[in-house]
């Protein structure tokens, strides 16, 4: 396996523009910090999500990079959704105790901008906290200040397995 | 910059379990598909998705691996958003003439079970189709045939830059 | 109060057109159905609304009048959304046993073409049946069988009072 | 016409409750509030509904009566979405030059607690203004403060016709 790992990377290096090999280093440095544990996740490592909870928000930044765009070079609204999903989900953890969790029940997301810039912002908050159910709202910014996205979402509280 | 990136496969290699060597290589050879252009994006190439357009339905499907899970080993809701938004925009482009395009303007998910299984299938249709918007349904099923995800969206219609 | 009442009703139709002496025809009719028990509600009553359960759907009537319209003699969203949500609510209610009762606690309405004709049709049916929400789809049509909005909503299972 | 409305009236008023005769004498004076152009429509009149646009923001009241309540003596969730939907409509139109008009082309509603208490209150605003869409967000309050919904809801502008 590790021979076939290191032939496909030359596979890859060879055939790459500059850009992609740039874009192949992101992605190998995500990957590191999935397995370095920086991440929880390999979507928060391959996406090089920073987060912290400040002023009973969320914070969640990623840089914008051809990794997250689409075909027109902005980035995909899926990837919009997921910051939003993850820092709205973060910010219902972080005032649960620790034997619950919170599982997503709906989210909806108004598009308002192009995701574009090189790093994007979402802030999440509460909404409404409930005992078996939180709203919360997020916001995506660019780093020119602009809103690009506004989201509201459902949690439904439950038990945390032991 | 070539040896910089084989240094570092190396040592992601030589620390990896055998499950991250797994979950590397379906990292690269998603990387491969887009340099390959059988996706139009990285998310799609990583995703490793394939789409068809069939019965007036755009169906899309991914593997499901550890590179789209959460820390539970369930499909992260912005990975199902993701699926969700690329084929309802999918089947909108598909009914729109060569110089018009559509941007996503808000989509809702309402989650209602988890994502687990060996693959997920999304299935975009048309709700309405104006001349300025359309509005779309997606669902997204796994491959016990149990739906996860249910999905409204709207599109609004643009002028394809020339 | 019963003078009152007269006095009142008298000075409205001194002042009333043909068309306002009709509406309020309207109005005191729907009174009668919620005095009479033919709905449960004033709402519905004042609406005139008919329903009935049918192929594991609920389908809801109400005529289209001037009580419903807005300044533009369109129907209100508003009052599209109370059908929804009525509708929605009683295809719910129709598959919970007798000690329980379901909350609405989110619902998205897309407004598709403006609601115009005679009548209004609702058809609600079930997305998802868990065992602590539900997951519905509403349809309002025209009386044309043009299909005027769509919805999507959540409700969650309670105990009923006792 | 005159004599069937009176009589329809007096029908009523025999077989009426204390209760029952409050909730006619409402109705009444809401359809007098149409008559005498208090509100532009029958929905807005029959809810006694009173708006008004301070600091960039919309604020709609109205009195919580037998009118618009469920059969649990609750609020209709149907109401709170057209008081949303009137509030942000209102406020979209207040800042469009007189040509232009709004229609919703979408609304999501979180409900997060019983509508209760003697009054209801629904705060709107622009979330963002753009040259063919706003999206706006609204709130609604009982007289304790309590929130018992949140909504988002896109509007289209289109030309007003001459």
């Amino acid at each position: 396996m590790n021979e076939k790992l290191l032939a496909l990377t030359t596979e890859l290096i060879e055939k790459a523009t500059d850009e992609e090999k740039e874009t192949l280093h992101l992605l190998l440095q995500g990957f590191q910090r999935k397995q370095e544990q920086k991440n929880g996740s390999y979507i928060g490592a391959l996406l090089h999500a920073e987060g912290e909870f400040k002023d009973n928000q969320f914070v969640l930044k990623i840089p914008n990079t051809p990794l997250i765009q689409n075909a027109l070079d902005i980035v995909h609204g899926g990837i919009t959704a997921t910051m939003l999903d993850s820092a709205m989900g973060s910010v219902v953890h972080h005032l649960l105790p620790p034997e619950k969790a919170a599982v997503t029940t709906e989210i909806k997301v108004n598009y308002v901008a192009p995701g574009i810039g090189k790093e994007l912002t979402c802030v999440a908050s509460i909404i409404h906290h409930g005992s078996k159910t939180m709203v919360t709202e997020g916001k995506v910014f660019r780093d020119d200040g602009k809103l690009i996205a506004h989201s509201t979402a459902s949690f439904f509280i439950i038990d945390r397995k032991q």
